[in-house]
Formats: structure tokens, C-alpha cells, sequence
């Protein structure tokens, strides 16, 4: 067993993934450099191989990685090589534009409910989902084993929203609501918030 | 002139921002400890010292950081004291959900213009923005000055909609398109996928 990798290393992994994706559909080669994958990914090619080797010994020197078999690795580290049902709760406009989003399928994600708490949205089809009554929530995410949720209600009840989804037996939550959540030690939380991004950049303009 | 902080030192302020925001509005103390923030934030106390010890000498031992003034000098760093423009380029279920999102204001961010190709979207209003036809891009970004935008395209779209915005004077980009884009040296991209999120979650769940 192998000593986790630090989550920064992790954090890498989706991002090479996603390069490597977009590579098998448009290379002509069946390999491709850590150089190569450095340029697209505006890395440097050390600091690709040495997260790589961390999990395992996947390139060649010389001929560099098997694009596939790479895939393929990657998403076994990830542990996406089956489908994650996923909980979205909040059914406004980001839960909305979440829920009907293409980008998930074939990434090893599947958005399998949608919650919300009004009666006019309830019924409704989202997407592949019905919208249902987030009186359901414990009760449907705890039978469907669900362990993966977004969170995208508004701010104020995004904590209420999270220790819910945290009982029913989630451990993996995407946060869109611009807040803080407190999670026990085992759950992990990603905040996925424009605001947060932009602010990251400004830095860099000129005034 | 200090040198320029780490990237990844850059990205944890916005996060310490958005925390000392939330404890401006519910703590009784004018003052916060490292250790505090550190609490909120799920990051060691020596860390938070080090990060913050990059851009000025903000805490006294003690007495910790006075949450006020630590937000402003945040602000400042980040270059957020005034309101940027931000373009939107994409009025579909993210552009719209983005567009009408209230977490910008106050946080140094206003949505000021939204494009979209589709002539049924052209004329709507989302949030306070009214919908323009794509091909006034170019001249309407340069005469606005505006710096930071947002591609919410479908992946197809999305490198010519950054080429298109980089030469209409964007320096600063948030993507939410499903790809890598190329830019010239000078010019950040930041992704909120939320694929690239769940995928980092996973490698922790147990199977």
C-alpha cells in the first residue's frame, strides 16, 4: 500500500486526465511526451513525470507514456472507472445548469437525484431527473448508497444542506453556495465558486 | 517592489477572504487568531502566518489579526478595492446561471455584458445584463476596458470565444468549458468544472 499522495498532487490528476482526453481524440501518435503534455497544460515536464511517478511507473524514456494506458491508470487512482451517482440539492439556476450538464458522462460521474424544497419546482424534470422534495433527502440518498453530492442552495442553508447530506452517508460534496462548510475529519469539500476564481486573477492585472 | 508571491499562495487569499468576511459578520471580537482561521479554513495556523507573512506584516503576537484591516490589505492585494467588468460569452444554462449569480457584488466583481451567437437569446435579460449578438464582442469589450471574462460556450467554442476576448484586451479568464485553452504568456485561465472537482473527491472515497 502506498502512502496517500499529497491532495495538491491529487488535485493534478483531473487536470492530466482531461489533457490526456483531449489528446486520444485528436493525436495521431498512440504515446505522448511529458513535454507535450507540459506545453498544453502550462506545466513544467519535471513537475509532470514526478507526480506520475508518485503512483506508479507509466512513461518510457524516450517514447514517453501510452496515452490510453495513462487514461486508463489515471482513472483507477481516481477510482473512476465505474459510474458515481451523484446528489445535486438546490434546484435554481446553478442546480439546474449542474444537473443538465453533458460534461459529467463518461468522466465517471452521473447525476442521479435532484433536490429541492419547492413545492412548484417539485415534479419537475431537470435534465434526466425529477425534482424531489428535499423531505426525501436522508431517506433516498442513504438507500441509493449515494456518496458523492453538490451542494447549490443558497448560502444560508448550506450548512443544514451538508450535515443532511453527510448523515445520509455522503463523503465527497461540491460546494456552490459562497460559504464554509464545517465537515467531520473523512468528508471532503470542494468549493467550486466563480467569485473565489476571480479574485485569484485579479492579482495579476494591472490597475 | 516585492517579488511576485507563489500562484498557489495567491489562491489560498481569496479563501482567507471569504472566511475573515463570514467572522466580520458573526464575531463579536474585532481580532482573529491564526489558529481561528485556521479552524474555519481546515489549513495548519503556521501556514496561514506564512502565506499572509508574503505580502506584509499584518498579525501581532497575541493579539492576532485585526479582521478589519486584514480584509481591506486583502482587497487590496488582490486588486479588488474597485469593481471589475466582467464579459460573459455563452447565455445557456451556466452563462445564465453565472450571469444572474448574486455572489459577485462586494466582492470586487460586476457582470456587465453577455453574449451569445443564438438570435432567440439576443435582446433577453438575465440578472441586470441584456444579451448581445456575439458579433459586437471585439468592439464592446475593447471600448469598455474590460479586462475579466467568463466562457460559458460549448467546449467547441471556447478557444475561438479566448482568442476573441484576448484580442479585445481580457487578460483574466474563468472557464467553464470542458477544455484546455491556449493563451499567449501574460494572459490566466482558471477552470470551474465541476468534473475536474468531483474527480480530485473520489480518490478518497472507499470503494
Amino acid at each position: 500500500m502506498r502512502k496517500p499522495a499529497p491532495d495538491i498532487v491529487v488535485g493534478r490528476l483531473p487536470l492530466y486526465l482531461r489533457a490526456l482526453g483531449r489528446v486520444l481524440d485528436t493525436s495521431e501518435s498512440d504515446h505522448i511526451s511529458s513535454k507535450q503534455l507540459s506545453e498544453m497544460l502550462g506545466m513544467s515536464p519535471a513537475q509532470i513525470r514526478k507526480d506520475l511517478s508518485l503512483f506508479g511507473d507509466f512513461g518510457k524514456q524516450g517514447t514517453g507514456y501510452d496515452i490510453a494506458y495513462l487514461i486508463e491508470q489515471l482513472e483507477n487512482i481516481l477510482k473512476l472507472s465505474n459510474e458515481w451517482p451523484v446528489v445535486v440539492v438546490g434546484a435554481g439556476h446553478i442546480g439546474k445548469a449542474v444537473a443538465n450538464y453533458q460534461g459529467f458522462s463518461h468522466q465517471g460521474f452521473r447525476i442521479s437525484r435532484l433536490f429541492d424544497a419547492d413545492a412548484k419546482k417539485i415534479g419537475q424534470m431537470v435534465g434526466n431527473v425529477e425534482v424531489q422534495d428535499v423531505a426525501e433527502l436522508e431517506r433516498t440518498v442513504r438507500s441509493d448508497g449515494i456518496k458523492v453530492g453538490i451542494i447549490t442552495v443558497p448560502a444560508g442553508f448550506a450548512q443544514e444542506t451538508c450535515d443532511r447530506l453527510i448523515s445520509a452517508g455522503v463523503q465527497s460534496i461540491l460546494c456552490y453556495a459562497p460559504i464554509y462548510l464545517t465537515v467531520p475529519t473523512g468528508v471532503r469539500v470542494r468549493y467550486n465558486d466563480p467569485v473565489v476564481q476571480l479574485q485569484r486573477l485579479t492579482y495579476y492585472l494591472d490597475e
